[in-house]
């Protein structure tokens, strides 16, 4: 250390979008990922994880909202000149894999992965740059049903994570239909369709209205700026409105509905097909109509979808009964044509990435825990340092009966430790001075039922009359009494 | 998607020195975190996770093996020019963390995390720049008692992990003892410290009189290169020889060794107070002197320890009764100087650090397979398009009664299905065609015990007198009957 030559001292911050989890939170983000992994596993799915680089071709163009290599990514030239990238998703790195390892793969290959994405974009108030996603694919199914099966993991993921029936629902659309209704229109231009998408993805935020604005000449938004068209001609808008306003109450009604509005195609026609396949997988599957419904208004940005399309979305209330909308919370679809770009050769595939992050905050915002609250662990008063070895000994007890449980290591006195063990939410403290040593007993303060006296849990009343808040106990009944305060009773 | 215009298709290849993870090994590497974190929680040490990006001036010039900023990671520039890199380590963002947000925490602050970490090496055979690291630290305690614990978790740790008593140890030293001894030896120069530390790391692979070469004028290697040794005096050099030397049988015995040659510097007898303090909490805490050594032979490369250092070791035997030697599977230390960059104000601090795809090798190659062999589906094989409905359902039964199950979704006929099945190392297939249906019955076909037959599993006399090869249930009785194949039975 030659600090005398470096007096420079940098300021301690998070890098810009770039924030740190602490307990709570990652309780939460890992019991999610947790549950969602074993649905993953219980179809038979299994764990791959790829690195946080890929050569920034392997990404290639299909970046989020981007048509430019690079952009929205973080990349970075390696010694040897070539350019890497971190992943942006987890769905890039698996065509990349399926493309390397294909002739050794058992197919259909169905892998889940979860783990942290990241993407160069503006940071701003809750906007990272860094979030954890938890995927499933399968690569190499052509078949309806693999679609199905991936709605389903997502329905029965969403339950397993906490949003039980009736809380969370799964939007199908299919890319074909649109395709198809635009072919019919007598729009074949690849960038003209891609302003389609654009619009309808703003259906939520503008209305019909705004959005006939966007696919027609364009339209002047309140800042004054103006964002150019589609172009189509007025039958056209009024045909993509027509179909966006398809979704009804039943997948078979929803079906019927887009019948009528998107025939005369031969991609229609093979989207509405496959639409209807998925909708009799899904009841064998065992999805209703309350968890898996058709909406013709989902669109998902990313480039590279060639068909179905899946996005699922939250209907929580809050405590105060309200309903809190966090819009997507994960979604996903058919991407046929992202391992051909390596190989050349069209390999179907199918899949769905959970936002982790994002359900965490909906759970949370429901008033939820998932993981449960963190709790602290039990602390050991620090009295005399000649005591140490004792102190030792009683952590190691409660830690051999599952109670986590610290000696106070710090320098300040008995008020400071008090204060400590609260701030860590310690169930109970532990105390051993002198005359409880020379006594072979231990005083236990119970905290939990101090914090239910400050009113910060329920049934105050039943707390009062049957714990006592402290108690000098034998030593050999320490983890009896502290089973009990942890266990509430 | 315009592939006319873009007709470039990338190879499909892992960017040098980056590796995918495939079920087994993510298996071992999740059980091994999930063991050691469990200890750290048993502890008192509460999750905390830092982001993949820190700014290069925090983490500073304390990199592997280098005194030059920026070398040896994953840097690039923000849009707002600002330099970031990605973390080496999961203590440099710890002590940014803890500068930060000193205020506001629990004192002592202690925490654990987990994830990857990236360093920018030259990759090689089995060196990959992307690993995963396992840590706690205590920071706010200069106690003795804290080195001792984060050495007691990182024993009881390597212990949960799979490697039992006899099979790890964890050495301990102090480099306030080298520091004493080559400042009564009249050597201050920060340089030559370093230059000395540098060459008692390689005692391993040089013996001492390669050492005394290192420690001495410098020495000439096979290939001709000259490595400009630290300069030291005869007298010197015997010294610190002496000194690492004086490792013995039991902590009490080292300590002695230890004070013979290491008096007269008030930092060297600072430094073997500490050890004779940790060696005492390490007695309060359980921690035998099989599983926790002194060794002044121990250096960790890393600059920026102040003090006690650690270092685990597994003594595994492989299957043929080998002792293999993986050397370091963790280290760690106290750096009482890392939160004082940002600060100014010294702040204790001391942690250990389990290298997890490290310690998950050593596992492997000693035959033992942390987190249990994976198991792959049982899969419905299927015969026929109008029947989906009803294999789905089978699945269904079988997820529900918590056995992976998967219905076969590629285009491939019966023989491929069979193939695929056992490719994926399914316990079993379930095949229900026309008959099957008709008669409500199911046909099983056990793969486990063609495995075992073939050889591939001990007892195959057991197997082939209690189980049948294949046989055709009623459908109610398919469950119990799989749950029979799955438990070995």
């Amino acid at each position: 250390m030659d600090d005398a030559q470096t007096p420079f001292r940098p300021e301690a911050r998070n890098p810009r979008g770039f924030g740190d989890r602490r307990a709570r939170d990652l309780r939460a983000e890992r019991a999610i990922v947790q549950a969602v992994a074993e649905v993953y596993e219980a179809y038979g799915f299994e764990a791959l994880d790829t690195p946080a680089f890929e050569y920034a071709d392997a990404l290639g163009k299909f970046l989020p909202d981007s048509d430019r290599p690079n952009e929205g990514v973080f990349a970075m030239q390696d010694d040897d000149e070539q350019w890497m990238a971190l992943r942006y998703d987890l769905t890039a790195p698996l065509a990349r894999f399926a493309a390397q390892t294909w002739e050794t793969l058992p197919k259909p290959f169905r892998r889940y992965a979860y783990g942290p994405v990241w993407r160069n974009e503006k940071p701003g108030p809750g906007r990272f740059r860094e979030f954890i996603q938890c995927d499933a694919d399968t690569v190499g199914s052509a078949r309806p049903e693999a679609d199905a099966e991936i709605i389903a993991m997502a329905v029965q993921g969403l339950e397993a994570a906490g949003l039980p029936r009736g809380q969370a629902v799964v939007k199908i659309n299919n890319r074909k239909l649109l395709n198809g209704l635009l072919s019919a229109a007598g729009v074949s231009s690849e960038g003209q369709k891609l302003a389609v998408l654009r619009a309808v993805d703003k259906l939520d935020r503008l209305g019909p209205n705004g959005v006939r604005l966007l696919l027609g000449e364009g339209r002047l938004d309140e800042s004054g700026d103006f964002t150019k068209g589609a172009g189509l001609s007025a039958k056209g808008i009024e045909a993509v409105i027509a179909f966006t306003a398809a979704g009804r109450g039943s997948r078979t009604e929803t079906l019927d509905a887009i019948a009528t509005v998107i025939g005369g195609s031969a991609e229609g026609d093979e989207g509405l097909k496959e639409l209807q396949a998925i909708g009799v997988a899904l009841g064998g599957l065992g999805v209703g109509e309350d968890r898996a419904l058709f909406d013709p208004s989902i669109v998902r940005g990313l480039e590279y979808y060639t068909g179905p399309v899946f996005e699922a979305e939250a209907l929580v209330e809050d405590a105060a009964g309200k309903r809190v909308s966090f819009g997507s919370i994960g979604g996903g679809g058919r991407y046929d044509d992202l391992v051909a770009r390596f190989t050349g050769e069209r390999t179907p595939a199918t899949g769905f990435s959970f936002g982790v992050s994002r359900l965490a905050a909906t759970l949370r915002a429901a008033g939820r825990s998932p993981g449960g609250e963190a709790r602290g662990p039990v602390v050991i008063i620090a009295f005399s340092q000649d005591d140490m070895a004792e102190y030792f000994k009683l952590a190691g007890d409660l830690r051999g009966a599952g109670i986590p449980a610290e000696v106070y290591l710090g320098a300040s006195g008995m008020k400071a430790q008090m204060k400590y063990a609260d701030r860590r939410g310690a169930p109970a403290v532990v105390m051993m001075g002198g005359d409880e040593l020379a006594a072979g007993t231990v005083t236990i303060k119970d905290l939990d039922q101090g914090r239910a006296l400050a009113g910060q849990v329920s049934d105050n009343a039943a707390w009062k009359s049957e714990r006592p808040g402290q108690a000098t106990v034998p030593r050999g009944e320490m983890v009896a009494f502290i089973q009990r305060i942890v266990a509430g009773k």
